[in-house]
């Protein structure tokens, strides 16, 4: 029982949801936070285990108006999960099964509340995989993935949750259970709803069944490690890279201060003349492997190219990467405080953000480390202060719209992976234009006629 | 001057399009048509030079809630570019230029009208290619494409044109212009739009500029032809074939009808006992082919197989192509009506959907002759009848439901890549639940408020 609900809202749900309805303050405080380290108090939690509880659980709540905020594990880095306006938290944690694996259809039917990394345990023995690797994959689930058209390095193959969708079953902000797409990967039937889902951040509807499109598991995988003078040719060698026809299964940057950092701090073993580098990972059968990590260290070589290292095995391999895997912990050592988000540019447009990224960091005074997904063009920017220094604070934050504007003009975006949820809502005007953000609005209108679903998510106040 | 539009509505179009404004009967016959065969007469036809006529004359259009058509050459199968409702047909011919390529970004945009065809020759210089390949490729827009979400053989390796568009500028039925999605392989940055219009007809909004995903061009490839005892044989060498990690970039099939039709009166050369038959193709450099091709071969083999050639050049690669080519004459040699739906199931369904459809045949007492793209599960089923005879007609026509409702089934839809138009329109709610289609209603509502876009298509009346 609260006394934050109605009571008989309350009542309904309790009834409705059983040991799946959860009042008590220091149960609903765990529901309250996520990744973004935002935290806000919702008035209660809901577990539910089927996909009718969901739709009379959103029902009787748009009978009063009380929110509606999904929920996966809460690893989202945007403040897209904490439910701002209070209101019931759905929480997919018993949805958790996997329905079906149908290898044949190179598909696969899950609850929203399997965690990512048991998708893919229970896809190896079938020599499947489902594409989307974001850095929590172990401890994210499917649902929070799809609603936040999560990423991760192999999406420059295999593309990011979005591509990988085929169906998804979601109730809408009117309590209306529908149905988008086939288990086909083909379709020109109705108007494609599921891609437009995936992303939106539970805003328009509630994921409660999702048809995956599954990839044939690589059997090998080899690494390639290239330093560069500096970043313009390392992003040079990113455009050869991807205007050649074996696409890198991974193709990753780090700019000037994230190499010293990795050196200098991290302890990786990098040159000190390496100005950049790029991770390049092909994957395939061992036999075509050989020749694609030959097409890749063609495309890697040209002006600027210090050295070019690859890895014959696995403990070679876990090497190479030790360089990256350094590069956080480092990061934690120089500042306790870090910003990081997420922009995109067309995979050109690198040297001219890594550079302005700079001058916005000399600006501020403030040390900013670039690195990411170069083969998309989906860099994280992590500016680095201290946040109990007043001044730094208030530098860093004042960096932040800098940095999404550059993004945009260079012909990119605020996220290519993370999402808007709080902390880019308000970027998204100067993201797009005013007739297609009124149209965003309105199409939130026709999911959600009462503005319950994720209030204050995603689009910014009219 | 046309006595069909209101004469203020002609005048201010008049003005706004100069010589982009035809009222003629002539010439407004001419674009009343499509490849449905279906046609209907025009008010008048727009010939736009620039995204602001697109604009000024939607809203125009809708102060006097006249319709508003889309058109690119009017290649499609299911009259979707016949004005039904009259109106205004916008014919995108002159808007044809290739605005930009950008070889280190792997996009191009473009403006609607331009030919598939035409666009692939630009792009082959830089060695690159846009993966949508319907059989009218050479003679049909890009904005066509888009707006029919158009596929091909090639879909089962690349996609289909949902699949390869990056970001889309449009004007929807209000007459606003939008500018949806980044020149980025990755976003996360509000609703996805650009997927959302792919595939509408015309519906939502007329496409006045695509930004294209483009894929690196395989500098070689080779083909393997497959003949199976029966169409089960062939249907499971279809789920191994996509099981494994090299994916075919093309995966036909015909059933035992078509292989029959292109022996006898085709004149391929096919052995008596073939019962079914796959064309698969790989494609890549010509080192990583030859391995890639022992990989499908391998996963082609198995029970049923009767015999498999490939292709070590472009003459025998022609040469085995040669009886799918001769199905398409051979097809006419037999009945001058033909209804060719393309509906679309599991691949693992394909067995099922070939028997169904055998069945439905056997009752109708027709041929139905089933071939096409069975990677995707995406099979043209051909009803082959006299429309001289009248019973025959009846037949035919009251089998295609039974083909749809057979689809719809075994998991699938009404259509893989033709779309919807008029010709499936009104088997829609078979296909489409009722509160998904409430909401696709809605979203049309939203786009288009008095409904002036292509009217009568693809969703049916309420």
């Amino acid at each position: 029982m609260t006394a934050l609900l109605p009571a008989d809202l309350d009542t309904e749900l309790a009834a409705l949801l059983g040991d799946g309805w959860r009042t008590d303050a220091n149960e609903r405080l765990t529901y309250g936070y996520d990744n973004s380290r935002r935290h806000a108090m919702p008035d209660a939690v809901a577990l539910p285990r089927t996909r009718e509880q969901v739709v009379g659980l959103v029902r009787a709540c748009r009978r009063h108006r009380v929110p509606v905020v999904a929920r996966g594990r809460g690893t989202n880095t945007t403040g897209a999960a904490v439910p701002v306006a209070g209101g019931v938290v759905v929480s997919f944690e018993r949805m958790e099964r996997i329905v079906d694996i149908r290898p044949g259809d190179r598909c696969a039917i899950v609850e929203p509340g399997v965690l990512n990394g048991d998708l893919q345990s229970a896809l190896a023995p079938h020599g499947l995989f489902w594409p989307p690797d974001p850095t929590s994959a172990a401890f994210s689930t499917v649902g929070g993935n799809l609603a936040c058209n999560a990423g991760g390095p192999r999406a420059v193959k295999y593309g990011a949750s979005r591509d990988n969708v085929l169906a998804l079953t979601a109730v809408t902000g009117a309590g209306e259970l529908i149905t988008c797409g086939t288990a086909t990967t083909k379709g020109a039937t109705g108007f494609d709803l599921q891609r437009l889902l995936v992303g939106s951040e539970g805003t328009l509807a509630l994921i409660v069944e999702a048809t995956l499109r599954l990839t044939p598991a690589p059997p090998a995988r080899r690494a390639v490690r290239a330093i560069y003078r500096d970043v313009a040719s390392a992003a040079a060698a990113v455009a050869r890279l991807m205007a050649q026809p074996v696409t890198p299964s991974m193709l990753e940057f780090m700019d000037h201060h994230a190499v010293r950092l990795a050196r200098d701090v991290g302890g990786a073993d990098l040159p000190v003349d390496a100005g950049a580098l790029l991770m390049i990972e092909a994957d395939g059968d061992a036999h075509a492997l050989a020749h694609d990590v030959d097409a890749l260290r063609r495309a890697a070589t040209g002006d600027g190219l210090v050295s070019l290292d690859d890895a014959p095995d696995e403990a070679a391999r876990a090497k190479l990467w030790a360089a990256r895997k350094a590069l956080s912990p480092a990061l934690r050592t120089l500042a306790p405080g870090k910003i990081n988000e997420d922009v995109v540019v067309p995979v050109s447009r690198i040297p001219a953000l890594v550079d302005g990224v700079q001058t916005i960091a000399r600006e501020a005074d403030l040390p900013i480390v670039t690195f990411g997904h170069a083969g998309n063009g989906n860099l994280h920017v992590n500016i680095l202060y201290d946040p109990a220094d007043a001044s730094q604070h208030e530098r860093a934050h004042a960096a932040l719209p800098k940095v999404f504007a550059l993004a945009i003009s260079l012909g990119g975006t605020l996220s290519g992976e993370h999402g808007i949820g709080l902390a880019k809502r308000d970027f998204i005007p100067h993201a797009i234009d005013a007739p297609t953000l009124a149209l965003m609005r309105a199409l939130k209108a026709t999911f959600d006629p009462d503005a319950i679903l994720n209030p204050g998510k995603l689009l910014p106040p009219a």
